[in-house]
């Protein structure tokens, strides 16, 4: 029935490899219907500055502009350690996220059932792990100005950085919280630093007056974000939705991921304000992990979080659910069955590539 | 022989309990000799601002850059949540810290072996762990300015931190960085957001260049923090020494005292620069526990973390390594006879007071 303009932006490293499953799965849905995609593919990322000095070109973030959502692979490496800091890899990525108002970061942490034993944490406190973090994506130190170094002679260097927040940025972002927690187990952690930062004393305020003025039903407790890392290593289980400003969640949700044991695994959506034509988030779907290029361009990488992300794709931007759902019970049976990448393979484990994993995948949807 | 003057601020919650094992030690080396110890005490946090309207008075700060070390117990709790912004309890931390120029926060992170089994990470990763996470201390975010909460009218507010990192802060936490992996296994890992933060390429760059100039010797690693934090849960033994700013410091010492499964048990050191005339550091010595306000006043704090920061200072500031390492080894010879305080004591094992916990290791030495 409905169309959807996909941009893809497979970046560097493993992404194009991850990305060639989500072409896989995109196929796979045109030929079931009644929905229809089409895509473009750009370029971002270190491969971006190689074709054009730029990190993502004005031209690819027009069509970032115009798509109905932005499926993303991963960005970096080593090639690129020398290339002018306005123009790394990473800051591609940051652009889309800002010129898009991508605020919304969602990181769901969730235990596979089948790779529980891979967490450093004990099976029991990782065992049927569900949470997400929620973290602010335009706002804090990542895009405060100033943001500077400057030569003070002598060869003295001063470098600056800004963590800028405003009540309406916090206010949206509380919303996200509590709106997921509704549907989820309906309790929302908040996390910063009160005691030592005013972008933390701001942050709790608002986060305490958005819960008392629309969010009564749902549980709200605040935990400063050094002792609330600590409770999420201790016990993961007691939380249900974190929310917490760009660097804490930067922090937060790489431990929460790791925590899981699937690493690798897991999906991020990031999400910006409904357009008031088409009715739909601006939205990015994008893996937790990086350009990892040290398995680049050897059909090792795991393809499952790249799939899952489109699977979020299919839940946020496009009310497909029951289809995101045939995603989520799809990579769970392959992992049932034994099938592995060589990052989640315990030692001697027979493993499969790229590719292979792609196809196990859709075999059972 | 020689004589020391230590200030005791045992501030707020279980601050006092925990400080009055202090006094004991005190009073077993001055029975013991040659060195003696002399001691006043100060008010700190909450305790400070219920008698002075400040979380430090200007004479306890005088009494501070006076003494030889301090030994400091926790500050805050929820009966001080709304007093005014500068005078919270944390305040008085942060100015002694600051106004002391103690820069180098000492963290070590060890598992004792009796309670491995009380990490929530599997007993192998973190059996025999021990780490030291080295954190700048009196510069980045928490002291920055501007620091602010400006009101912009129609219910906007606007919050400001503002991290500041010079060269020379970050050298010579470098220099306390490679210093101590020397003495350890000669390995020291920075940890930073080069690709965000103008504060982490100052970081790293300078780092690497002290490195370079100062200290060939030593294996130097650079980690982004989020990952760095990740491989920290994952698999903690790959560190000897972890360096870096403030607040990361802040969340990863944090995470590297929870993974020990000590919490409540770890020590820490904060060192400012050699006195040219005393030719001792500034130095204060403060377990990295909290003020836990829930418990307080009933005997059940254990007061093995302030012991060991006791032992810290003897290390430390003193030259009695020896006595500092009588101090480990019956704090380690207590915990294998099975004594426990609640908070390490195992369901259905019988736990001892504060108190008698010190009077066990007072047995002990
Ligand atoms: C690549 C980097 C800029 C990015 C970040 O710091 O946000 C990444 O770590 C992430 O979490 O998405
Ligand atoms: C109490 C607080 C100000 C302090 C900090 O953030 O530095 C504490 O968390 C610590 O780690 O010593």
């Amino acid at each position: 029935m409905a169309t959807h303009n996909l941009l893809l932006l497979p970046g560097d490293g493993i992404g194009p490899e991850v990305m060639a499953e989500v072409k896989r799965l995109i196929e796979f849905f045109n030929k079931k219907g009644p929905n229809r995609f089409v895509y473009e593919e750009g370029l971002v990322g270190g491969a971006s500055y190689d074709a054009d000095k730029t990190s993502i070109s004005d031209v690819t973030m027009e069509k970032a502009k115009a798509a109905d959502a932005i499926i993303f692979g991963s960005v970096g490496g080593p090639k690129w350690a020398d290339v002018p800091y306005e123009a790394r890899p990473e800051a591609g990525l940051l652009r889309l996220r800002k010129d898009l108002d991508l605020y919304a970061n969602l990181r769901p942490a969730v235990t596979y059932p089948a790779l529980a034993d891979a967490s450093s944490l004990k099976r029991e406190l990782v065992e049927g792990l569900d949470i997400m973090i929620l973290r602010e994506l335009t706002g804090g130190v990542y895009f405060g100005e100033p943001k500077t170094i400057t030569d003070l002679g002598n060869g003295q260097k001063r470098a600056v950085d800004t963590q800028v927040y405003d009540t309406y940025e916090i206010e949206r972002i509380s919303r996200v919280a509590f709106e997921l927690a509704r549907k989820r187990n309906n309790k929302v952690t908040s996390m910063e630093k009160h005691n030592v930062m005013k972008s933390g004393v701001l942050w709790k305020e608002v986060v305490q007056q958005t819960h008392d003025r629309e969010f009564k039903d749902v549980k709200l407790e605040h935990q400063l974000a050094d002792s609330g890392g600590m409770q999420l290593v201790k016990n993961p289980k007691q939380f249900d939705v974190i929310v917490c400003d760009n660097l804490f969640g930067d922090m937060l949700s790489d431990i929460a991921a790791m925590l899981t044991g699937s690493l690798g695994m897991l999906a991020s959506a990031s999400l910006g304000e409904v357009d008031p034509k088409t009715k739909r988030r601006k939205a990015m779907y994008e893996p937790v992990h990086g350009s990892a290029p040290d398995i680049a361009g050897k059909g090792l990488a795991n393809p499952i979080a790249m799939i899952a992300s489109f699977g979020m794709a299919l839940r946020y931007s496009f009310d497909m659910g029951a289809e995101a759902d045939l995603i989520d019970k799809a990579i769970a049976a392959t992992l049932d069955k034994g099938i592995r990448t060589a990052d989640i393979a315990t030692a001697g484990e027979k493993t499969v590539s790229t590719t292979e994993m792609g196809s196990a995948i859709l075999a059972e949807m």
